[in-house]
């Protein structure tokens, strides 16, 4: 029997968290080929949203990376509902927003967060590139979002 | 005979417009393997540009809507110029940029214009998953872009 | 023997630098299916960083056309370890990230740095689609920013 990714996670003492619906007429993940695209995650813990506000602000560089690994939980939490460890080949690339003060300058620091995360439960199917960003906005003010594609086998 | 992307609108009552041209040294649209991927679009009617400026200061948030739709329609004007319905798998990603005043937090709404459209006028292979980001500029004081990948088949 | 990529820049009298190495826990160039997906590049000349501060202030149209081919020409040394040129079917579509001050206006004149750069070194093999978005922010306040995408033979 296939292991979920919910059981790859915990095996790793790690609790997927529920994934968040979709705030909007699109899916939370798309399936197409052999890719699957993740809507634009954001720091949600079961409902509740854990990082408004800007980096260098409101939040830490640490409360930054423990954003982005919500981010990348929530992530997981999606991919959990349509492929299992054994479909899927791998994350392929990750792309983080960020909402900034003018002085703060630790960017990759904070997606770090989103890219151990991934490495830690999934080792090298967890491996990707990535793009950082920083936004003038984001909805509900979050400090930070991830978008991420990732490939499976049918 | 297959259906042209073009009919397909025109069957639901809405009629594509030409697809604008590339402002630069790019192609509108690329296809590689099975994926294509659609250059970003404005909110341009026939070479006249409809929204300039911000939301929640110049537009409002029914604005945005349409302004969303006017990019995904230039989106399926660009599609159908390289594929029909038959080759058309389905659209996978969108990701919509927004310039917003410091106030305005209807982003969801807005790119809903874009994501009715295509579940509209393609009907499942409309459905996406998306991304939304609020930008710093965009070319020409645009208020919204959108850029939008699909898989067809060869 | 299979042409490589440095080599193909080469023949056009472009000398493809050292490529930058990840500034994260993530992988310069993530393989996944047929599909290479390039982490962000930035105006790097071998360890130096060419250009930090905004379009239409600290640099010219012009500086960014330069700032927009340094990440390119980053972007096919970091390719180049991967793939050859005979593996490469082609770009897919590249997004551009850029700083400007409120004023300016040129961002598809810097985007053609990249672009044409693609199609002098690949010819049709680097033709692409793309997009373009002013940014808040990037790290080290680099004033452009580059991501890419391509198909491969395996």
């Amino acid at each position: 029997m296939s292991l979920s990714i919910y059981k790859a996670a915990e095996n790793k003492g790690v609790l997927l968290p529920v994934p968040p619906m979709a705030g909007g007429n699109y899916n939370p993940v798309q399936l197409r080929g052999n890719i699957g695209y993740v809507a634009i995650q954001f720091p949600i813990q079961e409902t509740i949203f854990t990082h408004q506000g800007k980096l260098g602000q409101e939040f830490t560089t640490e409360d930054g990376y423990q954003a982005m690994r919500l981010c990348a939980l929530n992530v997981l939490a999606q991919i959990n509902e349509y492929v299992t460890m054994d479909r899927l080949e791998g994350i392929n690339h990750i792309t983080a927003y960020y909402r900034s003060a003018e002085n703060w300058d630790e960017a990759p620091s904070i997606v770090n967060g989103a890219s151990d995360l991934f490495k830690q439960i999934l080792d090298t199917k967890g491996e990707h590139s990535r793009s950082l960003l920083g936004v003038h906005a984001l909805p509900k003010n979050f400090s930070v979002g991830l978008t991420v594609t990732f490939t499976f086998q049918n």
